[in-house]
Formats: C-alpha cells, structure tokens, sequence
C-alpha cells in the first residue's frame, strides 16, 4: 500500500496537476455557470460573492465532480450545474464559517465578513444556498437533491456539534473524527456519488466513489491539522499555529493531551481556553505535539484514510482518470512534508 | 369592496379564530412532523431551535398552505410535510434576521442569539433550512421544490437588498415594497401555492392562491409597519417604536419624510441614523407619522393589498375555508385599530 501511495516509478512529487488537466475544460463550463448564477439585481450579492468565489480556492469539491464524472466516461454536461451547487454550498459553508469563527483571512484575502460585515456574510451565504438548490431543482434529479440536501444538513449538524465541543481538550479522537465525517468529507462524499448518480452507473459505482471522497475529505482535514503546527511553512493562506492560537481542538491536540503528562495537560487546557498564544507557547505546543508522536500519528491516521480512499478505486479501470484521482490522494496527505 | 373587508353582517372583530379551527386538525399532525425533524443527534439544535419553534408563533405560514388545501378540498397529507418544510424555512430565517438585526427580543422570549450566541443561531438556521428541503425531496415534487428554492433565493436577495437599504431614508416607496414583496409576502406566496401543486389543482388555482399569498404578505408586513408608530399598544410581542429606534425605514417613514418640511426631512435623517432615539423622538416621529397622513395611508395601502388577496379567491367556492381565509385578511388589516 506504501508503494500506491507514494510512487516510485518518477521522482516527481505527487501534485493536483493530474486533475487539474484531466478537469480543465468542464472546469471552464461550471465557472461558467457559478459566475451566471451568482448574479443578482442586488449589486452587493456578487460582489461579496465574487470576492470569494473569483478570488481563488482551489474548487476541489467540483474538481471531484468532474472527475469522477471523466472516471465513469460519462458523456453528458449535466454534472456541470451540479458542480456549481456543490461549490455554491461549499461557499455559503465558508462565509457562514467565517463568522462563527470571527475569522480574520480566508484563502490569502480579507474575510468576506471583515470588509462587509457579518449580516451580510450570513444573508449572502443564504443566497448562494438557496441557488444551489435552484441549480438541482433545474438538473431535476430528486436523487441528487435527496443526496445534497442530505449533506447540507449534515454538515450544518457537524458544525453545530464541533461548536459544542469548542475548546475542550477532552473531545476523543472517535467524537472529534464524527465532526470532521459530517463538517467536511461529507461534502467531499457527496461531490463524488452525484456523478455516478446522472452517469446512471448503478449503486456500486456511487457507493465505491461516496467511499473515495469521504475517506479522502477525512485525510484532507487531518493533514490541513497537522500542518499547523508542522515545522514548515504552511501553503494554503493560512499560517502555521492559526489553529492553536484559536484554540480549536484538533487530532494533533487530542493525542498530546491524551498522552502527556499532568503538567501537558494543564498546559492544553489552558492553550484551548485562550490563555497560552504567545510565539514560545506555540513552540512548546509544537514540541509537544512532537515528542509524544501527535504529529506523526494525525499523519498516519491521514495516510490510512487516504489508503482507504485509493482502494475504493478498485473497480474502476485503470487509466487517466484514475490515476488522476490517485495522485490527488497522494497530494493530499503529502501536503506536511 | 370595503363591505368585503369590514363585514358589517355580524358586529364582532374580524380573527384568526374561523382559519385556526379549520386548519387544527391538520395542523397537529404539522406539528409532529416539525417535532420530529427538528431532533438532531447534536442536543443543542432541538435545544435552540425547541425555543423558536416551540416557543410560540403563529404557523401563521404553514396554516396557510393547510387552508389552502381545505379550500381545494385536498383530501391527501403530503402537504403537513411540506407545511413543516415552509415553518424550517421561516424559522431558519428568524434565526439569521436576529443575528442581522443584532435583535434582543423575539416572539416575547430572550432572542436566541443573546441566549446561545450568533454562531449557534447562524448553523442551526442552516440545519433547519436543510432540514426543509429534505422533507421537500422526501415528498418528491420537483415543482414544490422549485417554487421554495426559488422562494428561498429571493427572501435571502430581500433582506441584502434591504441591507443595503439599511437607515438610508430617501428609499423610494417602490423600492421598499418590492423589498417586502421579496423578504415577507414571497414567502406567504409560496406557503400558498404548494397547496394547489400537491393538489393538482391546475395552474390558474396555483396563481390564484400564490397572489392571495403574496397580496397578503405585503398587507400583513404594512400593517406590522404601521403598528409601530399607531398610538395603541400593539400585540404581537413586539414593542411599539422598535423600528424607529433601530433606524429601521419602513413605508410610514418614507411617506412621511417624502411629505415633510426640510426640518422634518433632517428629523428623519438624523432619526434613521440613530441620533434620535428618546422617547420625545419617538412622540414627534409619532406626530409628524399622524400630521403628514403617513400612517393613514400606509393603512389604505395595506387594505389595497388585503383587498387584492380577497379578490384573488374569486375562482373559489363560497363556504368555511374561502370564509376563513377572507377573514385571515380582515384580520391582518384590521390589527392596528
């Protein structure tokens, strides 16, 4: 399995390049579509939305979209619309985020809530939810709807939940991986099934690539909580140690909490309630998380989900869109090193 | 038609009584179905949304698609679920407007975000507004859904648009209403018309009913609109002078600015900024509101619009629901006497 992950046969390092390439030309027909429907006669919905939507993001979850669509041969355009929901939901997601979070930056810019508020954040994001089931509506699908509609409230529940559990350093590895199930591979999952769902490919094929994109979403967000507080610079827009400084509660927490010594977990709890963020307090956690094998470990639950999302592959032929799939993977939980 | 809206053949008020008993039965199993899906395995969303929903209300939507239904004699219960679906909706848009408003007081209770924050407020409207349309995906209608996502997108471009509009006190009278026809009476519109889809009673019923909704809609909000400034004590929950200390610019405002001096032109300028928020403000709002005929003719508007929602039921057979629900209008116009 350690081969299929980091693959020997070139030397390159494993890159979104693959996907990127095999997705571009759909890609620039669902941009198409996300740019036509986030229009309103009221000037400040594209405006807000344009900052976020135009202003980069790697549109990952339509991404997957696609390619799982270019896996399945799937010679139609429907899955175009669809795609723009999906991203249009991810969106709303991110402006509701970011002020739940009071967030300060969102990809390497302003966030949206800075500049315009947090009324208008909230009210924008609805938006661009409410068009995101217009845009299935239209497809016609009850499957896709039944599918988004579905992940939409499982992800608002996720955040609820992660909302709940916020600072506490006793969140268990089993309840912290139900919150990142439902705030973020569930999207992930669902971006992946709706293809097979209009390329009428039948059960297996939905099953195996809701499997690919879930355990994928799972490594994905596992290696986006390492990263802060790996001893590299960060891609991403974001900075290293955000998340401690924050004080979220993160896999890489829960470990060193869970196997440090009384004086560790002293230190944890405070770090989570807001009372350790200067630079020397980050670099103790990160010495921490360090020594007692956190990091490494969140790293090796990242690979084993990425494992598992390889192998949900196995059904499908071999080829381009496989292989881009793969690597995709293989990016993904590579990003820490 | 002015016999039409204040029947002189009995001397009582106009109520709700005569559409609350006809749509009661109907209305339990709405509730049970709104009990259910508003259950969550995280506790915190029946916690808060159990405030809201249970908390008091009207239904005032969701009784007018199960009157709806008795006035086309529906004799199905796809719509109790659809009903609930347009209660999420409306809940889920309280929940969001409080966080917009920065709201201290909702249906006579403590506003939900003071009691458990905007965060929570902001995702568990998120999961009650999914929650809709999984119930809507449930029934399976794609015309259903297409008319409440598309109710959904224009109620979310409303309240931007009214956003943008916020304190700024030269908004024409246009403007505004089409500000209400988006944020209120779409929502009434739709409540309405998803009666006759499900009964499949015919397009000329489903715009029928839709512009008794909407007509409504607009009556109801103007009326609302005027009972801030009327001299009674008004109902509802909601405590007289509420908009004018919150800047709101609502019809009586606009009318009387548009008709005033250039001193009570600055009044209402300064006023909508939030420099004018005594209770000596209040009275001379109140008076210049009276003086200018703003007040009366925002009540001769909210009739045009009630008596257009009568008149939209011409097609209708006489009996107990057509009766109910001209009366649901009286009712709406007659509150600020």
């Amino acid at each position: 399995m350690t081969a299929t992950v980091h693959p020997l046969r070139d030397k390159r390092e494993p890159s979104l390049e693959p996907i990127i390439s095999l997705t571009a030309p759909a890609m620039n027909s669902v941009n198409t579509v996300i740019l036509d429907r986030m229009q309103s006669k009221v000037p400040l919905i594209p405006e807000l939305a344009g900052h976020l939507i135009a202003g980069g993001g790697k549109r990952m979850r339509p991404m997957l979209t696609l390619a799982s669509a270019a896996l399945l041969d799937y010679p139609g355009a429907r899955h175009h619309k669809l795609a723009a929901a999906v991203e249009f939901i991810h969106t709303a997601t991110l402006l509701h985020d970011d002020v739940v979070d009071g967030s300060d930056m969102r990809r390497g810019k302003r966030a949206a809530n800075l500049i315009w508020g947090n009324p208008a954040s909230v009210l924008v994001g609805d938006f661009l939810f409410s068009r995101a089931f217009e845009l299935m509506v239209e497809d016609g699908s009850l499957k896709v709807l039944r599918i988004l509609s579905h992940a939409s409230a499982v992800i608002a529940e996720g955040e609820v939940d992660q909302l709940t559990a916020q600072r506490q350093v006793e969140t268990s590895e089993e309840h912290y991986l139900a919150i990142i199930n439902a705030k973020t591979a569930e999207l992930f999952a669902a971006a992946c099934r709706i293809s097979p769902v209009v390329a009428e490919a039948g059960e297996e094929a939905e099953e195996a690539l809701e499997s690919y994109g879930r355990n994928l979403g799972i490594a994905f967000q596992l290696v986006d909580d390492a990263i802060d507080y790996s001893s590299d610079e960060a891609t991403m827009g974001k900075d290293r140690g955000d998340d401690f400084r924050d004080g979220k509660v993160t896999l890489p927490v829960i470990l060193a909490h869970a196997r440090g010594t009384a004086e560790d977990r002293s230190f944890w709890k405070a770090a989570m309630l807001g009372e350790r963020t200067s630079d020397q307090d980050l670099v103790h956690a990160t010495s921490l998380i360090n020594s007692t094998g956190a990091l490494a470990d969140t790293m090796e639950r990242a690979r084993h989900y990425g494992r598992r999302a390889i192998d949900a592959l196995a059904m499908f032929p071999t080829g381009r869109s496989k292989a881009a799939l793969t690597e995709a993977v293989e990016f993904a939980v590579a990003r820490a090193y």
